[in-house]
């Protein structure tokens, strides 16, 4: 990809330095208007982030950590910015985890005549192998933790264990519809486990009512046998379900090959335009490259990528001169392992970085709604005082808490402001972990929005200190 | 369709009715936001209005005034309100215009070798036909009515005007873009027939970049000539003026084939639950039954009808009660006439009705934004006073002015105030009035938060009055 500067583009930068002069530092509304405006202008015609997502998912595709693809979104990112002409473009070496899945994913009911039900399943991610040929026993259905602990071991052991609580659709921020179902996938193959149980599966974490597996990953406990784990479709879930009421118990064949690799080297991408006046203060704006092995990652979390990269770009469009280093970090492993987001921490830390904020878009490509703060209470008013620069069709409210798991480091070792980019979230679980998180799911202009809301906020951040 | 009473909703009613007695009028926080959050979660949960959408686009289809599929809308929507077991459900009479789109739209660029380019084009709606076997003519281009103007007589006579100024994509709500660019459609073609033109093709009116024509009305002046108007897909008038760039003038052979039928009887549907303390005052929410007839209708304004009739619906099943008489209103023939609208408004005065307010859903089927209101200062301050009520990412901001096509005639005439559901627009006008206003692009939950919106509103309505 090649610069792409153009006589209009210069003409523009040329324009906005003659109607925004250098301020005395307590800055104007109107000319943080003319210029938010301007931000929003930029990115809605040119539409940058949404062309840079069309090649990262069609182009590279799916970019778990060690794997090909994350390899060349880790080069490609990096000549994407150098070929705008950042002022600096990084890596940071990180070494994270390599899971593979298995050619083989299978599961299905075996009917007491011997007749089979075929069911939609896919590896939960870092599930370790079945034995070759699969494991067939009895399943026992649950509808979480709390009913499995319950049962006793009596009645799991040697069983596959079956999470079927589904996502509870009544939250409106659908978020927390996620983080009250996820347990089953995260926490449930250790605890079943314990009870001696050959495996499990899962009804997948998910809004939609279709057949398509939502991975993700687990967390195998020390100490404690790992055993496969697998998750169904909606409808495969609800299949399995009514065969249990409909017959009683029942046998279930579950195979799945995936595997293990030695850590891989690997890295974090990061781009930077100097500041003029504090050079040495930064602003993190970031999303993670790495994702699910299913399909693109587009928002999950291509989009992240393309807002971080797009922000610093738009403003560089408009010929914007920041007082502080903006920086867009292009985090590794935030699936599977948070390594590029720790190693990014530990980094500023060992260099005696001084950062003013971070910044994380996480939650798809969707309309924006919103950024959640974690800081002090002063610097939390001092954002939300900021809103009414913000179209409320885009950032319409400022919320306490929130930041990003990549970023989430920063704060906790350092107390560094972190702010999450909330985003519109109805359709994210539909999509997030499986196939369907493909570019056609990705609308232009609400990517877009979320790219300008970023390059507003960072800003104001940059303008206004925190 | 079968009323839905089961045991479990008739406990709902009466747990509901149990934690919310009767209050003194004055209401209280705690209450309001118990009941606002049982709504969201019936509408979350049941999806009735998905579920009545799936029925509207993919049973009866296109609804355009004067249809058959018109026809069975009015019906269905009848017995839908009836099964729900609403308290009274009646049509009222209304004739319509009726345009029938021809079975020819063919459009082609021919190139001096006599070779031909075909473009992708559809009738604008209400366009007469090209005389059989279609008009060939130089076609001349402009951005708009202004530079038509400025042309003058001799340079438009026996041409095809081009009206090729796109949709400015810059502004956050998409419907200030359409506003900017939808006159070529609607004026164009009378201004062109005013000058001698022989015909008139637009460049759709859309955010997308696709080649799917979109159609909509247009207004012929009285006693200026009806000449015939069609609207290109983007990439078809890209083409056009690519070809007219390179190789000079052209000529465009442009064939229609629609017609104009005598006016036809159709109907406003409404549905009431009657108010136990003011049954004489009226809340109307509505949105309007025809649709255009390239597609479904679903977004428009298919989701305005299923969010009335959920709302009502949402309203019942959690048990509430009333204060006020509210009204489901599904207007006929916005599209191309505002007849259902102005006779409702007419019938409401001759019939001495007291409306206390009317709302309308007719921004398609996305997550909503915030509410526009054209009423009294006071009003509208007391409407922003119940934001609180509302997540902020369904309502998330109260404007001034805004309302709807069919509930303004109820403004302008008697001063009724309106309010108009603002929904999330960005992907509103790629599919707006062309094929791709189908089912399979409306979010379920998406629509249901509209749905709930309205619920919500219409509770504190009813409760606080305006």
């Amino acid at each position: 990809m090649k610069p792409q500067y153009s006589l209009a583009t210069l003409m523009l930068g040329l324009f906005l330095l003659a109607v925004f002069p250098a301020d005395d530092g307590k800055g104007s509304g109107a000319e943080d208007s003319r210029i938010i405006k301007a931000i929003f202008d930029e990115v809605l015609v040119s539409a940058e982030s949404y062309k840079l997502l069309d090649h990262l998912s069609n182009q590279i595709g799916p970019r778990l950590s060690g794997s090909e693809g994350a390899a060349r979104a880790v080069q490609w990112t990096k000549e994407v910015m150098l070929g705008y002409g950042f002022d600096r473009v990084f890596l940071q070496d990180v070494m994270v985890p390599h899971w593979v899945r298995g050619a083989v994913e299978t599961a299905h009911i075996v009917l007491p005549s011997g007749n089979r039900v075929d069911l939609k399943v896919t590896a939960i991610g870092g599930s370790v192998a079945t034995p070759e040929g699969g494991v067939t026993a009895e399943v026992v259905e649950v509808q979480g933790l709390e009913e499995l602990t319950a049962l006793g071991k009596q009645r799991v052991a040697g069983k596959i264990v079956f999470y079927n609580r589904a996502f509870d659709q009544r939250s409106v921020h659908t978020g927390r519809g996620y983080g009250g179902a996820n347990d089953q996938r995260v926490d449930g193959p250790s605890r079943a486990a314990e009870f001696g149980a050959a495996a499990v599966v899962i009804r997948s974490v998910t809004t939609a009512f279709d057949d398509a597996p939502h991975t993700g990953m687990l967390s195998y406990k020390p100490d404690i046998d790992r055993i496969p784990a697998a998750a169904f479709g909606v409808q495969s879930a609800d299949k399995l379900t009514e065969a249990l009421r409909a017959r009683g118990p029942l046998k279930l064949h579950l195979e799945l090959s995936g595997c293990w690799l030695p850590d891989a080297k690997s890295h974090n991408v990061i781009g930077e335009l100097r500041g003029s006046e504090h050079p040495d203060e930064i602003i993190v704006v970031g999303g993670h490259l790495d994702s699910w092995d299913l399909a693109q990652g587009a928002h999950d979390d291509g989009a992240g990528c393309v807002h971080a990269i797009g922000a610093l770009r738009a403003l560089q469009r408009i010929g914007y001169k920041p007082r502080r280093t903006l920086r867009a970090v292009m985090f590794m492993n935030e699936e599977n392992g948070l390594r590029g987001g720790r190693r990014y921490a530990a980094l500023a830390l060992e260099n005696q970085e001084k950062h003013l904020a971070a910044i994380e878009s996480d939650a798809g490509g969707f309309s924006p709604r919103g950024f959640g703060v974690t800081a002090s209470e002063a610097a939390i008013d001092k954002i939300r005082s900021w809103l009414p620069h913000f179209d409320p069709n885009t950032i319409s409210y400022i919320e306490a808490g929130g930041g990003g798991a990549d970023i989430n480091p920063l704060n906790k070792s350092q107390g560094i402001p972190v702010i999450g980019l909330i985003t519109d979230s109805q359709r994210y679980f539909d999509v997030h972990h499986s196939e369907h998180d493909h570019f056609g799911a990705v609308d232009r202009r609400e990517l877009e929005l979320g790219t300008g809301s970023l390059a507003a906020l960072i800003y104001l951040l940059d303008k206004y200190g925190l």
